[in-house]
């Protein structure tokens, strides 16, 4: 009935996530409020890890993405379900760190990683640095020698693979400011010049084609192309690389009317082209990641605001404004990305209208959605958005000055806290006097 | 020869602001670096002040529109230079009380304050509560009540006004999530509501009909619309109000072809309306407030990124890459925003390619810019964008987890941070066990 399984209406008509009924969430926790699920979270991680046993033997890896959603809470979770973990900065870095994660299953992305970052990951003994050019890879070269410890690495390709999805998370083209071209002999000169280094290891390649993809078949391209390239690799250079990092992009399910894959059908799929391939090729299957980031936090979160006022401009639309906006979702205002919504405490309710949900900046453009299918709202009514897990909390502002809401984490119908409220206090914190 | 008269070159070749090297300010700072001038914000503030003097006798109050740039060294600034402050959240509020500003100086607005919001507006005795609606009317009059404190609020009206800028920064009009519809009665009615409300006094009225406005028309005809509805309430209703809050939105320079009006010519077009009208209309000169906010603070500030690498697609274009991105500037990736940019340390040397610059999150949408007329720029290089010191550093978020660039205020060659930079610690402080 719902887009997430983790979703219910109980007796009392309201809507339910992990057996907590969001109206005493709120009433606990206050508006605006971020819940996730834990059993789901952890389905997600068991799922991908199953499928990696099921279809590579367990020779291969699932890498949660944080940058869609990270806190200490989730990098524990991540940890204790035997994942890696793929970061993007020193502050990722840090927040898994604090968790004592291992840092031999991290792997650092970046297009312009700081010297300071990199001298960090080295510090940490990360496992994998997934080196994006030539410059970061004489840096991090340097930086090793310096500390004299080898640097295992990955060096991002761009398969020129276009995915079809939306221009801004298009990633696998040649046009993109992430990794090294195949097309133009790029990819190849890094790995000679990889080769030739005395503080890099170079380990396998590593690649990314987009987010948010729901087709299979770019999957299985992308891992055709990169598995011809190790052999390609392995012809010019006598180098045999053990590791291919296939990156993540699984789309999920915003909308009623999105259809997304279940997992196991890419993961089915694209392991019939790395063993047909490798065949082929005359090649070991090499250790294979897989980093997925919104197919596991996404469809595991809601947002739960305040409606305060609810404006009807006859013959124009209906302005319904909540507690919140673009500081704690800016997806609308940046890619008018969609979600589905509905009024908490009327969940068994038929949605009879339609309206343009808007948040509390003082900014035109801060909108959650237009032509919204919503229950008849009123101020005072809970309105939840379904599937903000992902891309939501990590990519919060304090724009208008406005606290971050918190995180709650549900199971079992039992909550806590992951992430305190911001307060006001926090907000003044780094001013001087 | 730049866009901002703080702005030069030293005899090093390198872009100074207030008399600073910029060079000398990452050394001691590192980068990213918001920098702003203390000496222009302060310009800024008497122009506007005089002008007040100049065209109103006095009989006026410039109100800071802090959601531009907030934090306690600015509101500490414009309390120093005699303005009010326009705030527009709890936080904002905290920010300004937590210098001590003078609470009757200071407009509170938005379209969806919370119980909360006003119930702190009202203890600290906030002198104009700038009511958006109906629902928040109510709600006022009933805290006030509850407080035993009348509340002076003004109405917030949609003039009905297109002031021909981008969409999303277009807030006069009927289909907007702000204020009060002339057209459809909306206001008088709300004048009306309010009349009849024990807690709350009506002393005035508020537009604001957008933002980066270059025209003087719009906001000539705006002061005559709510002069008329002023007159039309006085016939109606024999209130006469005293207060007349004409909002902010005039236009800054971010491009060398950018052409705005000195502020002189708008206080001096729109003065000649109120002085004609309210002699039409037989009406006495309200007092005048206006709400600059990123005319006060955009052209004060610059942002100052390190270059990491530059990648060079053949046929298709090259990326700079710098060390922050949508993290400190979003209006990119929001609004397709314009700023004029140079390399610092090169800055008397012409500009002889266009590129894209890009940021250094995890996402293809994170650029700062296309077709970037820019100095041949090499890995080391400092990057300065103008014109930032609006809507950059307020806009800020932690997505990636980068931590939030510090603020400097420059000021005859000496510098002083008035915001510090975030820590990795910071980061993970609101993060529980």
């Amino acid at each position: 009935m719902f887009i997430s399984d983790c979703l219910g209406i109980n007796d009392k008509g309201n809507l339910t996530i992990g057996g907590c009924d969001t109206l005493e969430l709120v009433q606990r926790y206050a508006t605006p409020l971020y819940v996730m699920d834990e059993q789901q979270l952890r389905e997600h991680c068991r799922q991908y890890r199953s499928s990696i046993e099921k279809y590579y033997g367990g020779n291969g890896l699932v890498a949660y993405a944080s940058k869609s959603f990270c806190c200490k809470a989730v990098c524990r979770l991540a940890m204790e379900e035997g994942l890696g973990l793929d970061v993007v900065s020193g502050g990722e870095l840090y927040t898994a760190m604090s968790v004592g994660f291992p840092a031999q299953r991290i792997f650092f992305h970046g297009n312009n990683k700081t010297p300071q970052e990199l001298t960090e990951a080295l510090e940490y003994g990360v496992g994998q640095i997934v080196v994006d050019n030539l410059t970061e890879l004489e840096l991090l070269n340097q930086l090793a020698k310096s500390q004299e410890r080898v640097a295992r690495i990955l060096l991002r390709v761009k398969p020129g693979i276009d995915a079809h999805t939306h221009n801004f998370i298009r990633t696998g083209q040649i046009d993109s400011k992430f990794g090294l071209a195949l097309e133009t002999g790029e990819a190849m000169q890094a790995v000679k010049a990889a080769a030739a280094l005395d503080w890099v290891q170079l380990v396998g390649l590593h690649c990314h084609i987009g987010s948010q993809i729901f087709d299979i078949a770019p999957f299985e391209e992308t891992a055709r192309v990169m598995l011809r390239f190790m052999a390609q690799i392995r012809e010019e250079t006598g180098l045999e690389l053990t590791m291919l990092n296939l990156g993540g992009g699984f789309g999920i399910q915003y909308l009623p009317e999105h259809d997304p894959k279940p997992y196991e059908t890419y993961m089915d799929g694209v392991s019939r082209t790395v063993h047909s391939e490798c065949e082929k090729l005359g090649m070991k299957i090499p250790f294979i990641v897989i980093e997925p980031g919104r197919s596991v936090s996404g469809p595991a979160g809601i947002t739960l605001y305040r409606v305060g006022s609810v404006k009807e401009i006859p013959g124009v639309r209906t302005y319904v404004s909540v507690d919140g906006g673009m500081t704690d979702n800016p997806r609308y205002a940046l890619y008018q990305a969609e979600y589905e919504m509905l009024v908490a405490n009327k969940a068994s309710q038929p949605k009879t209208q339609k309206v343009t949900v808007a948040g509390k900046c003082c900014e035109s453009g801060d909108l959650l959605g237009e032509n919204i299918p919503l229950q008849q709202a009123v101020p005072g009514d809970v309105l939840a958005v379904l599937a903000t897990g992902a891309y939501n909390y990590s990519m919060s502002s304090n724009y208008n000055r406005l606290p971050k809401p918190p995180v709650v984490f549900v199971r079992d119908g039992k909550a806590r806290v992951v992430v305190k409220r911001e307060t006001l206090e926090d907000l003044i914190r780094n001013d001087c006097e």
